[in-house]
């Protein structure tokens, strides 16, 4: 059987994650790592650009979700697929849907866009929900988790040291900010919290900030979600769905894109968002057996 | 906007829900109900069998698991689009899917299987599971809820007048069978309650037999399942994911089955079950105001 080469995009948390699922795919091989920052990865080349790639099917991008309408393209354009964590929904998905389409109709290559937990396999749960019971209110809540967009935006808070945002469910799909703060000057506090609670990252939750010794003793990467759902199918209206998961967040949205990066190789050239395509192919294997394993 | 023309084959439990499923479907109209007895459906003529049906898109095949593989192929050769709630698992599905493929290639029509909520969107579930943490086990739970199949059995057996059998969750995919029986003499009761357990379909499991007075007033058409996972994606071994529904069993089914008709008007002929399809296909409206609601 031939191999699905990959290459993984970034050697971050995601990224190192990434190569480690790529590892274990018994469909796949680590084709390299490109990475701009010195960095050493033991199972496979590491290059700067992808210029240097030769025979790569498929590169999981393990970027920030902002630089991926930049670098997405890139690869498209070599006629290599690619998948994303892209984690901005609403229109700013839609739009980047839309411009790797292009992209990938092009060149004949195949995008997955939104190729997480969430957005990704929840999108599709919560599909999967509203077609089960098509009346009805889904609420998702998230975290316990630290949220990188939010950490980000506390560190970029003058006279922050270090800092982490956790979100924290406060149920029916509204969340609190729980800001930990490492101060250059603690001083500063009262000021410097108010800054944050002033942001627009936080400006609309109940947020609370605390000052700390060392962020870093606080970072964890576990994370979790309740999807919930009660509703409505033709005369029953008491349906309750509900999803739980308690997940390591690098290793989850990296396992996902990995799989999603298998599933790339038997679509028609275009853009997908993890919806738009056959969970089944998200799976190794031929699909009489998956099906007989798992339906 | 073209309405899908959808009728609905069997007017028992799950074809008067999926009428109503029909009937709310804003993309929907119904065109018939197709049964053999004499019914009255006030929203729809009544006819006997695929003859008499003109400008129909879909059958949905609201008929016992064990008549599809003979009813199916009626609508398929008309090149009407069938879907059903096959719920035999394993080789049983592997076959149906074989035989339908070829019918729905021959009329250029699609068939889709096992189009319920387990199998159906449970199986969808376990995939997703299985691809967010590759390695792990997948436990299914059932119920508590009534077993259409068991109580059947329970009722063939001879000096029974009415019986039900439900399904009572243990565990780690391990399950009870909870029968209550209606004697024609209640002196046969222990002999009775032998024949049960040692019919093929309880033989294997731990079943409680008890007599009671009225039958009827124990059924409920309430039903549950918890599929749970503990597994690992790339380095991290406690990923946790957990899918619980409670459910009126006979409007799920139904409800998903009318999803499954409007997704089988998107794809190309051939048999597929469920997870062989786009799951934003199940839902009414385009796509990107899908995307832009559920991703």
């Amino acid at each position: 059987m031939k191999q699905i080469r990959v290459c993984v995009v970034g050697y971050g948390n995601v990224g190192r994650e990434a190569v480690e699922c790529v590892r274990q795919a018994p469909d796949m091989e680590l084709a390299a790592v490109v990475e701009v920052l010195d960095v050493d990865c033991p199972y496979a080349p590491v290059v700067r650009n992808v210029d240097s790639l030769e025979n790569v099917d498929v590169a999981v991008l393990a970027v920030p979700s902002r630089v991926v309408p930049k670098v997405a393209p890139e690869y498209l354009a070599k006629g290599i697929n690619t998948v994303d964590g892209y984690d901005i929904h609403g229109d700013s998905t839609l739009s980047l849907r839309r411009q790797l389409d292009e992209c990938a109709e092009q060149s004949g290559a195949t995008a997955i866009i939104g190729a997480g937990w969430d957005p990704g396999t929840d999108s599709i749960i919560r599909m999967l929900f509203s077609a089960i019971a098509p009346h009805g209110i889904t609420y998702t809540n998230f975290g316990p988790g630290m949220s990188m967009g939010h950490s980000c935006a506390v560190r970029d808070i003058p006279g922050v040291k270090d800092g982490v945002s956790f979100t924290l469910p406060v149920g029916y799909g509204q969340h609190n900010r729980d800001v930990y703060v490492e101060l250059d000057d603690p001083a500063r506090f009262d000021e410097i919290a108010r800054a944050i609670k002033e942001d627009p990252y936080f400006v609309h939750d109940n947020t609370r900030v605390t000052m700390v010794e060392d962020v870093d003793q606080l970072k964890v990467m576990g994370h979790g979600v309740l999807i919930e759902r009660m509703g409505a199918s033709g005369t029953a209206h008491n349906q309750r769905l509900e999803l739980k998961m308690a997940l390591s967040n690098p290793s989850a949205t990296a396992q996902v894109m990995v799989c999603a990066a298998r599933a790339s190789m038997r679509l028609k050239p275009g853009c997908y968002v993890l919806a738009e395509i056959p969970p089944i192919d998200l799976l190794p294997g031929d699909r009489e057996s998956l099906i007989r394993s798992f339906v």
